[in-house]
């Protein structure tokens, strides 16, 4: 009966030499293990978010040449893999050379034409361009392609059919997207299923986003289930990122049976070539559907994604500094397990407003870690630099009168600010041999608390899309799951949030930072992560009707709690709002990469023009209403 | 006879309350004049750059609502003017509702649907989505909706006919890249011209760079000869942003007569209510083209973007940190010019290892500025960042063992440009109430040659999509054509670029920048810029071929020049295209907005992804070959 290995391997975008090496070695083993086809991710020789390195010839021509060797290599075994093609005839769009996101069968060194097909390759049909997608920016579709053949998609999808042992099978192959098609005009998935398949393939190149293997198990095994045949998904591990956004990619790839059960899934973020025995697979029981945590899901691509994102740029040691409290005792403690202790160096940079408290907490986390650690006080250098500021004159050379600039206390927080990261974290991560992270979560990315070339800085925003409350989640699941001891301590996840740059931010005394995050960050989620975005309008909307929290999924009463009149709701919308469309998008656009987990992480994922806050003329009506009562 | 009114009026993205007051003001003004018809540019009340602000309900909502005004306000003249559409009935691929990017023409507060089309507005049928253009993430096309209707695009595609004095007037309606259609499988202007209208109007959405304009006069001079009736492309001016690049849109509005000759051209970068007569169109003399130099064209983009992005974010003061090399020089007459010298601050940052010369050359400049002027030394607070770091002692809490940092000279060249930068600057502008500008050229941004948090940061890049070429011909430029006097002293033109970080960058004994920029500016020009961008191996074959030169586009002889053998050749091709590829892209992503005034700016024009570099087979072939002779 036939044998079908699923070779979910690590795609390292833009590198065909070292994706065709690992694609060659898993055939090999593949046919060891006496499968009849292998079946390789989506993009698996190029990788999958390049940026405009598709608009390197050479490097296309590239692709092709590694493609030739895979081809080559199909000898006793049928190949399924994704790579790009190039129809050197044709234009794109944007008056480049035509290129295809392709799927290929070879098998004894010669290419299998699928049945209804003009070219030697099935071509992706539904190309996403949402979200962090930008497939049609690059790729020609299926759609298009049958519309200037003057034929219809229906007409061109159609199955591969292969001979293994003597017998045919007809192979339904679709490319990622292609097996979902929820908004598109068509649903290749039906299209291809009225050739009656013997079995589907995907092959996907599919970002982890939380919750979005049950999703897939729904869909996939929904299908499999209506068209009475076994489907196959193959998916890409390793990090792929478009500048702003890094992705970690899962694996998960899963086999469903006639029945539409997952009959085998590959762990997530491992390579590995599972073997599936297609006499067996209705056989088979269903695998149990995973129970854990959200928290573990997003763990485990934080540990990942580090991981891999500090192998790729040659990065071995990294300097945090930490303050106290909880986000930068949430990195500390990713980092440690990440690249150990010996190469993590913890810095705790006071100045007059740090409490004894903070200072005490942060002692204890370097302890418990058994990591390096100093303590660079900053405030000698923070005098220097106001006492310069304010005593160097300033001459007007228009007619050379003399000023003096003024430092306020609220730029003096912004230098206490940037002296720890830009001149000390800086300095010391470089002198350390290393890079320096930035601590920040989601609600602070979200309105910009933060300062720029200060805590707004690093070489990584690793927890930067999580929301606080996740952080604290993030905390407890080390403690208990990853450490099994107090590693995080419990001081740092009780004490109120706090910058501490001034006596108006002082800990001791309970005061911290003026985001409420029980209420903030289900509001600023509103912004971002809700399907139709939320805007003021909305929320007004809400607020007039009386299901805020209910709407923004936060705990109920916390409106009433914070917001005694309307007057003070409005004024608290609109300081968060003003914020989140205006310095915010300027801090964000200098922040670092940031490493996802949502669907809708800063970056990429959600794109943003620095255009200012804006109310629309219902708000304002609404505003003078609720204002009037 | 007929009387049109091109209403080139200025497009604040998102702000549909202010364009929609701004269309009002201008139909009750082409109402005075006489006008039959008013045009508006495509988007004219949403704005064209809002990233995902179209995924707001609410500002959809508005944005309708708006543009019920303008209808409304039609009494006694016709208004075409560009729009969101929403069908709140239709999903987009996304999940979202629908959207088209839409032109709307009203009679006496009435909609006039297209002859051919089920809605009453023309629904923009190509969508560009490459380089900085996004268009098929957030709207619907024609096309689509042709296939979802069962029809073809020119079925759809129809004049829109209204009732003037009496007459009737067919007219073929175009939105922005319907007027291009070179690369795409149909051309709507072709299409729509076989209905014979009586004039074309196209409303564009189009921003400025350099040569735009004289193409668009080809282009669509030809088409209105072709077709024999009149043409005018309404485009709006302003400024709109992606986060990371920040277009200038010129206006530049245009009337094309039945002969294709230009008959009217409105003023760059300024509203214009142009009335032409139809009567007389064709006996109007054609305009002269512009004979003007392209450095021109770049001073006025810069001049009209940096002047608006100030405004938009209200920003009055300025300071720029100047060294005497030519990218402050340049950055700081430009400011002068646009803020005034009062509200500019220039900040002369001396360490122990910059010259009497260039100290001299910034006191020079700020003279002949008549500006603000500090020096403000950093020697002091470098010393005391390497000593804090040299000598606080690093606990290796796993034993308790102590070691030290050891700061090298390298790092220490870090250091004091972040000390200028992320310190001095940072704190300065803060006081002085406003920002400090990156003024990084192309070249510079194209292979990270920068600190980051150091000299690549600042409030925006103005200067950053300019190559250290123009950066001259602009010194040039202002001292002759703005300025009618010496500003940028030409000790400053003079002198070799170096960014005086180390004893090795002695501008005294002629030491500088690795970067030789009469070759590396078009070696860099052609990985970025070059319609198939250049990659290695495209560079290697051309040495192959001797054809580099010539292949860039820079003097002939700098190959012999500068690579005495191959492997010279090699080895700097593969420094810079490491770097470009590497760090550079890290720190682009952290950089600041960038001014584009080319086409292929940094940021969200050319996308990239931090992959590392790579290099082809076929390269590392040619290289072998080229190092074994």
């Amino acid at each position: 009966m036939l044998k079908i290995a699923m070779g979910q391997m690590e795609v390292i975008p833009g590198h065909p030499d070292q994706n065709t090496a690992k694609i060659l070695a898993m055939i090999a083993e593949a046919k060891e293990q006496g499968a009849d086809i292998v079946i390789f991710p989506e993009m698996a020789v190029p990788g999958y978010l390049l940026g405009d390195t598709w608009e390197q010839s050479s490097f296309l021509k590239d692709c092709e040449s590694y493609g030739q060797d895979i081809i080559a290599a199909s000898a006793g075994i049928t190949v399924i893999f994704g790579n790009i093609a190039v129809d050197w005839s044709k234009k794109n769009n944007d008056g480049r050379v035509r290129k295809y996101n392709a799927l290929f069968t070879a098998q004894d060194g010669k290419l299998i034409q699928p049945d209804n097909m003009p070219y030697q390759y099935v071509i992706k049909t539904l190309m996403p361009n949402y979200r962090e997608f930008d497939d049609t920016r690059h790729f020609f579709s299926l759609q298009k392609l049958a519309r200037e053949l003057g034929t219809t998609p229906d007409q061109l999808l159609s199955p591969v059919t292969v001979k293994v042992k003597g017998q045919h099978y007809r192979i339904g192959c679709l490319l990622c997207e292609d097996g979902w098609g929820d908004n598109y005009e068509l649903e290749p998935f039906t299209l291809l299923g009225r050739h009656k398949p013997d079995f589907f393939v995907n092959i996907s190149a599919s970002p982890y986003t939380l919750g979005k293997n049950d999703k897939r198990n729904r869909v996939f095994g929904a299908q499999a289930q209506q068209a009475g045949v076994p489907l196959f998904y193959v998916n890409a591990i390793g990090l792929q990122n478009n500048g702003k956004t890094i992705y970690t990619f899962d694996g998960s790839s899963t086999a469903y049976n006639a029945q539409g059960h997952v009959v085998a899934v590959a762990p997530e973020y491992q390579e590995n070539l599972a073997l599936i025995d297609m006499g067996q697979i209705d056989k088979s029981k269903p695998v149990d559907k995973s129970t854990e945590k959200d928290i573990a899901h997003i763990y485990r691509a934080l540990h990942y994604g580090v991981k891999r994102f500090l192998e790729n740029i040659h990065m071995k040691k990294v300097v945090i500094g930490i303050s106290g409290g909880i986000d930068s005792a949430v990195a500390a403690a990713l980092y440690a397990k990440i690249i150990g202790p010996e190469n993590l160096l913890l810095v705790n940079m006071p100045s007059v407003f740090n409490s004894a408290t903070t200072k005490g907490l942060s002692q204890q986390l370097a302890h418990n870690l058994g990591c390096q650690y100093m303590i660079v006080p900053i405030q000698q250098s923070v005098d220097h630099t106001v006492d310069q500021l304010e005593h160097t004159p300033m001459t007007y050379l228009a007619d050379d009168s003399i000023s003096n600039l003024t430092v306020s206390s609220f730029v003096t927080e912004n230098i206490q600010a940037r002296d720890r990261s830009a001149r000390v974290l800086a300095g010391a991560a470089a002198a350390f041999g290393g890079g320096f992270t930035c601590n920040a979560n989601k609600a602070e990315t979200t309105v910009g608390y933060s300062t720029l070339y200060g805590d707004q800085s690093g070489f990584l925003a690793a927890l930067a899309d999580l929301w606080k409350h996740q952080v604290y989640a993030l905390a407890y699941y080390m403690n208990e799951e990853v450490y099994g001891r107090e590693v995080v301590p419990q001081g740092i996840i009780d004490i109120v949030p706090s910058a501490e740059l001034s006596s108006a931010q002082n800990v001791d005394e309970g005061k911290g930072d003026p985001i409420k995050y029980p209420y903030h960050d289900y509001l600023f989620r509103s912004f971002i992560e809700r399907w139709e975005k939320a805007a003021p309008q909305d929320i007004l909307e809400w607020y007039a009707a009386g299901t805020v929290e209910e709407n923004l999924g936060c705990a109920p009463g916390l409106v009433a709690k914070y917001f005694p009149t309307a007057a003070d709701f409005i004024a608290d919308l609109e300081r968060w709002w003003n914020l989140f469309c205006g310095m915010a998008i300027a801090k964000r656009i200098q922040a670092p990469p940031i490493l996802a987990v949502s669907r809708r992480a800063y970056g990429f994922d959600h794109r943003e023009a620095q255009n200012g806050p804006y109310y629309t003329r219902r708000y304002r009506e609404l505003k003078a209403q609720l204002l009037e009562r």
